[in-house]
């Protein structure tokens, strides 16, 4: 197993990238080629006293950088000595398993899509993002923002891709696929959700996955099920909603402790269950995820990661790589197409 | 001023409706129409140890009572003897100023477009929400999901109306009103959202509104805006995202105070304040929320209201009925329109 890790991408590059590499070799036993500026990744390294290279730790030198305000579109072939042109090039040469970056997650998906490309027969490449719920387990939520104007075919393809994954790489079985709508009645949303509500439970009927029908978004962090299919738009607006929710509620939980003498010893006393709580609301914790519906594992890390976040990721990265989801989808792609010559 | 209440809606009728009414009379001086079965009505009153009749309320007898199963399209032609069929002939009759209901919102929704009628030139009827935020003021939200599928024509009538609203109701100063979206660029979300980005950025360069832009669903707990502008399908799944966020959250909190002695010492220290937490997630606390953009009061209460939110929606409703909020978006509705023949 040879990881591909883009050390330019991201609020914290190179540092938190090169240390989270250091991090990840310390808990696998997989290769880590570091691609950017070979001057300041030895630069880090030396800095936290690494004389020479730590074993299974590679540089691929790339003199340019994807930036923020780079067309996503276009970046990765008018930077071409990118970090992460270079990443793709080098997934694509069969030189590492898995590509992985922090940095602008549209031009990251555009590679994705024209580099590494997508499984023959999916749509769209899905933006997933893996949270926790209270009821102890973790649930997906595809797409989270890369497709905003969906088919209902994309959204059977989400389901079916979410499922894969969350059998393979999170061990839940026969995961309970449910979709995002205003109301659980099978007549409720637009005409996106009706029609993709009868394409999945066809699809579950032909024992493709298991659905559960309509989810409103108040019971997702109540474990309503395993897998949220939903359009990017309001994939993005339920994300960052819950996301925007717990940290206003843990603000206020935390200045209700502090505004008094007693509010500091209650808090005191409960401050390891505290942490739980916080760790509720931090999807950045598992570091990151993969597109899903794409040929070959490329793997988006938050771009505020440090260096833990990093690590996680590139161990994620690897499990991903190695679950055969893509192999799943690839055998089953057949099964989630509507038939030819039938209206998108 | 007289409020027209239909005492048969919601999953609390007749009784808590009563009450709630019986409840109002006492912080206002209006008179109150209960609108449903006058045998019913009469037999809580009895039960509360009222003989006869408060001052100033009345009864109008309705023999049938819409039900969550009825058509919400048809059923105020079909059951033209049911108490909101009633309430809305009442208030068409001129017999009060505000007609107040618990019962189906689809149906109330209906009623209030087919019957009270919209105000000439505005495309839709809206479905609002006042929430609180940590920083201690009010919000409001709309579309909450009466229009699931908008025009950026509807989305600028949203903003303008939502903007007479918080000023006239709630008194805040040029509410900065705000279009949800998934980023805050001017470019981010689909084809609606920077058409009707266009729109509004418009009409706040002619005066009409005070347009902050894309706010992202991640900040409007925080303030971003006094007012977020959404199609009713996002809408709708930002308010229920937030409020399951928000009970999963109180719940874990009770779990963790409960699940030690330190804990339940701790929880008894700071109960005063959790309270507060509480209320943030509460926003059935207003009671409920007009139509915005129909050219009589017609106000929603939330279906689950007991007597203390019933009041308080009673309350609200009077406030809505004297504030000018319909002459205010009748005066300004031809600004607030598409030249004639252009693409809606």
């Amino acid at each position: 197993m040879k990881v591909i890790l883009d050390a330019m991408g991201g609020d914290n590059a190179p540092r938190e990238l090169v240390l989270g590499a250091v991090e990840a070799l310390k808990e696998c036993d997989a290769d880590i080629v570091l691609v950017g500026r070979g001057e300041q990744i030895l630069q880090v390294l030396a800095e936290e006293g690494h004389d020479h290279l730590p074993a299974r730790l590679e540089i691929s030198d790339a003199a340019e950088v994807v930036e923020m305000e780079d067309d996503p579109a276009s970046v990765l072939r008018t930077k071409k000595n990118s970090s992460m042109a270079r990443g793709f090039a080098m997934l694509n040469e069969g030189y590492g398993n898995v590509f992985l970056s922090a940095g602008s997650t549209g031009a990251l998906f555009s590679g994705a899509t024209l580099l590494a490309k997508r499984v023959r027969g999916i749509r769209r490449g899905a933006l997933i993002t893996v949270m926790p719920n209270v009821v102890g387990s973790k649930w997906v939520l595809l797409d989270c923002g890369a497709n905003l104007d969906c088919t209902p075919e994309y959204l059977l393809q989400f389901g079916c891709m979410g499922s894969f994954y969350s059998e393979l790489v999170l061990g839940i079985e026969k995961p309970r696929v449910g979709l995002l709508n205003i109301g659980t009645e099978t007549t409720k949303g637009t005409a996106l959700q009706r029609e993709a509500y009868v394409l999945l439970q066809k699809a579950a009927d032909e024992g493709l996955l298991n659905f559960v029908g309509n989810v409103e978004s108040r019971d997702v962090m109540s474990g309503a099920a395993d897998v949220i299919v939903a359009d990017g738009y309001s994939g993005n607006i339920l994300l960052k909603g819950i996301e925007g929710m717990g940290l206003s509620f843990y603000k206020l939980l935390k200045d209700m402790f502090m505004s008094s003498l007693k509010g500091k010893v209650a808090g005191l006393m409960i401050k390891d269950s505290l942490g739980g709580l916080k760790s509720l609301m931090d999807y950045n914790s598992v570091g990151g995820a993969p597109f899903l519906g794409i040929s070959k594992p490329v793997y988006k890390i938050h771009g505020s990661a440090k260096r833990e976040a990093v690590k996680n990721a590139i161990l994620g990265s690897i499990k991903y790589a190695e679950s055969g989801v893509i192999d799943r989808i690839t055998e089953n792609v057949d099964r989630m197409r509507l038939p030819a010559g039938s209206a998108e």
